[in-house]
């Protein structure tokens, strides 16, 4: 498929998943880290303009020069930004604005990509075609916290593609130890901070061939898992005392046991599908009192088929924590410039998560992708 | 005027105020104090619903049973409600729907009021049109507030209605002291908290006759105003500190000396025209700078015309300090039912402002209404 | 009694006060409001060392300069001080060296008062006294705090006075309303707060001639008075939940009822002696629900006997809340240089409290006497 | 040497480092992450009392049976314990019952010692031995800020043993890379978190044979150290914005350029001297600038000489900060009971120190040691 052809593509996926949602539905922020439908939106065409057409696009013309200051995340190297918490504070430009800002960026980005484009642009048009995948991905995320907050309960919907079709695979994959090779080997793309490859010595071990489920969570939760200090990090249990864990996020208790809020409402959770929504510290937990660990991102990586085999649920379902914090790989290098700032700077007090999940878009997930998020 | 007609007016004047925002702007809620528009379009109509219509109209039937949550604000007798510092994570229904709401209870309402209708419904349509007449106030106070927030200073626009024209009274109004009645003599309508009329003792003294000015404020400022613990309130003191204080709220620093935030957007301070937006603290310490200080409520409400004259700027610019705190007149009796929680479980920690402001709708003024705010 | 002898007096009395106290007790500040008793006793000396040594004893040396900030309590004129929230902080000097500087004082003060002395310095001599005097309850306050904090539940011990003894008094005390005096009339000490004497204009009243007892209390509780809202003013209620009062301070259950921590120890709750330790929110909401209310001030002060009397338990028990709150006497002037930051730059956001405490000590109480607090 | 000889040197030197301090030194919390001095040298008596004299010596009086909550630290497993955060406000049992305490402990442990012990009880001794040398650090690191939070810079003065010697070692010390095991070997005393011993695959690196130096610290905040983003993780960038870094903790700037507060009191800064109090934040913004990184604590321990070979700066200056989170070796198993909480449970968002500080009591380091701090 050509760039353009690409662009086009995942440009409207992120119009689709935004068409369920109303103008007050895309521009509230439920908390600090929700940012509202439309600023996805918009800061996602942003990269685009700021990055490739302003320096790479001759006469091309901002749609307005505010945005380069509102919708801006975190690129310092970029010139001020407008602050992250505030965010919902936007009320203007308004959702049909966005729109056209939108309309305005793939009109001068289709002109650029209708001629010749060196590999430079061409890469960054490739990142920023992934970092809007990312940012769909964290659209539907923020948009079921917002809609969590309501107590009518509203529903977004569907999403815009299929489930996962999976195969089995054994109960159990284990492994000799060795060195073993891991990371990105840059055919195709990927993030930085997926390189460089290198070898890593893995000790003796086996992996879980099947995702925890909620049947297997509701056993920990018998079991007194949330309240047993014996099974969590300190860090982990003093969070969750002070936020009152009792079950993952967006289950509720009801007089038919427990329910969850899900992008199609509230139901009954299905004690057969992948618990979802755990932070690090309870999947640590879990881990412990299962008598077993969280695998390593490279044991993980060792273990995993690629997302096209259709072979178990590694992808698709549900981002999976491992064991390893969120380092540099040896030898490592941030991108050059202000794209450089992606990864490289978040590289303490979270984890990696391997695979992908049932909101990543289709065609995002990749073996040596490497998600973080905090361990709360 | 026909109760009636009064409702259309005031009903009608509400979606005036709301008809320059767009769905955005009336959904958010830019600090814990403000309340989103579309929150007040349909508080103002859940008050005629659950005082009016539920008890007194045979029936009636709930727009949407979950508003009576959603939409109470703090009354603590009708039911649980919705947590006021989160009206602004409510993105359904939308503005449409509260549109659709406000015609539901209208047009109930005008059915109720075209037949025959006791004292006690009538009362409470008065009061109904009253509060919602408060909430006007509160509505354009909120959206600037919210708009204030944008970094690109958006405008609201002008306000449906004409600015008040006052006629000059003496500099100083002098008063030899004695005893004087104050409070509501029963004559048309009050709140509870201005009953019953009682007499005060008053000591000699004088009142200004025209308001401090934004110049005023320019030579407080000029002469260390924020900057001389000795004229502040201890309390205030801190706050003006810890808050940064440095000039009236929505005031700016800029290349051409002092800007403001208005409705109308951003402009050059205008010396003449009286200052709005200071505490309580501020009016405090700028008397106790000129040799001053604020009137007691009794003393204001003596020296004051009554808003149908056009004498002095009582009315119709600025809310007016003075120095009583908010307590309850000797004898006060809350009215009966929920809508006794309405003033006097507020008397403390508040303090008096008399008169009105250029935001208060026509025809809300009266030389006894005690309006009340906490001193920051 | 001479003046020396005065000062002799009270200040041994702190020095009595503090002496069941090691010199960790001495150290710890509990709480932001709470000062160590080692602050109290050094910033007691620092008083009369910055107000009259300084200023009026020539050749006076100082004991350390660094005292001069590090013991300054909020008096702006004066120079930088030490932040109150870091009291608790300060270890050295220790409390051999606060017992050194004290005797420094003395000594000073005592050759000082052994000459001739003009009005202006015995004034502010008499002032140190009663300023001690209020220091000497807060102290005794502060380390029941600090005690309190210990799951020891360590003992202080008996105060150095002995018990009021009272009077019978009417069971209600009615009052004509009319305009009567109050305020003091400038024979003796008084504070500048309680000037000048003027009229005010009662309204017909009565007030109770009892205090309120730990009995009526544990009634007021069995009734629900913690969990009804519409007993208590809005801002009592929301402090009320958040803090989860459900008791008076220094209550706790028992296995066999109320016990509460008091100076001597853990014991039962005597439902006869009158209930202490409860904030203006809970003696409103307990007005309230029996049916009356708070006396003004003035209310109060007509209806007091003198503390000489005996008759009645208007002193030396428990301060009074009073319905008012805490503002200036029309015409009041604060007294002139930094003592004049005494007491005016707290008007705000305070209720007067009445009469005088069990821990006040003998000779502090006046019936104008106005003591105040914020009302949680 | 025997175990109690050893017994008695390390319980007699906690004694020596709190000479210095009075009882008020000796009680004050000045932060929440500070314990009072009390308080470590109860707690280490509580440790042996707990986990030896209770479980082990038939016939052992405890000395209070209120100290087994009021001194537990954070063993879940051992019951209640109090708050933390409120170690500061027990000012009773005072210094010399804490003293008493100690001596009662000391003599019903030299008496177990003088029979014969099995090796589980001499194991337990031992860790009682390492974890009262960890307090000891602790002790002097939080009895610094103490004293460093008061206005009068008091000192404590010179610790009780002395200054390491040290002989040069290569500027860099390469290695080839390849497969090294770490971890302590089990011959002599390691705590559980120093294994198993395993191997890690090393690339192919270099590490500085010497530590940073307050001169190169200088030259690093001359560059802009502390105003560069590029140069930050994002988490430290905001922790240094919103907490103002701009220097080492306990650097003041002053007229004669930077000054530092000591154990000895305030003076110049000394380029020469290894720079300390810096963040895991601070030293990985540092080395970026300085175009290297940390080592892992792999490098680290393949690099390092042991403590008693007087070879380069690894030891007895200043813990050093590796690159590694602080997480379980491969196989990792926690000692059983409650002494297994001592360190697995805070494996996360803490990073690896190595080496050991000038505040570490002589005999505390070892090459595998693996100390651990948050970021921040």
């Amino acid at each position: 498929m050509s760039r353009s052809a690409d662009f086009c593509t995942v440009r409207t996926l992120t119009e689709q998943l935004a068409a369920p949602l109303g103008p007050e539905d895309q521009t509230v922020q439920s908390m600090p880290d929700v940012s509202p439908t439309k600023w996805h939106r918009a800061h996602t065409s942003w990269f685009f303009e700021t990055f490739v057409l302003q320096p790479h696009a001759p006469g091309y013309r901002s749609f307005d020069e505010h945005y380069r200051m509102l919708f801006n995340s975190y690129y310092d190297a970029v010139g001020p930004k407008h602050t992250r918490t505030e965010r919902g504070l936007i009320t203007r430009p308004g959702v049909e604005e966005v729109g056209a800002y939108r309309r305005h960026v793939d009109a001068a980005m289709l002109q650029l990509l209708d001629g010749p484009v060196d590999a430079t642009v061409d890469g960054l048009v490739e990142l920023g075609l992934h970092h809007e995948q990312q940012h769909q991905e964290l659209l539907v995320m923020d948009i079921k916290h917002v809609l969590s907050c309501n107590p009518l309960d509203p529903a977004y919907g569907p999403l815009p593609w299929a489930e996962p079709a999976t195969a089995a695979v054994p109960a159990w994959i284990d492994h000799p130890g060795g060195v073993v090779p891991i990371g990105h080997d840059d055919v195709g793309f990927s993030y930085d901070n997926e390189t460089p490859r290198h070898e890593v010595l893995l000790h003796p071990h086996r992996v879980a061939g099947r995702l925890v489920t909620a049947g297997d969570w509701l056993a920990f939760m018998a079991d007194g898992g949330y309240e047993r200090p014996e099974l969590w990090m300190s860090d982990g249990w003093h969070t969750a005392c002070a936020e009152g864990w009792a079950a993952p996020e967006y289950w509720r208790p009801s007089d038919a046991g427990w329910a969850v809020f899900t992008l199609g409402g509230v139901g009954p959770v299905d004690a057969d599908s992948p618990v979802v929504h755990v932070s690090w510290y309870e999947a640590d937990a879990y881990a412990r009192w299962a008598g077993a660990r969280l695998p390593s991102e490279a044991e993980w990586e060792t273990a995993a088929p690629p997302p096209t085999s259709g072979l178990g649920d590694w992808y698709g379902t549900v981002w999976q924590w491992t064991a390893s914090p969120y380092i540099a790989y040896p030898g490592f290098r941030p991108s050059a410039g202000a794209v450089g700032e992606y990864n490289g700077k978040f590289m303490v007090n979270q984890h990696v998560l391997r695979g992908s999940a049932r909101v990543t878009p289709p065609g995002h997930a990749r073996r040596t992708y490497r998600n973080f998020f905090p361990p709360h």
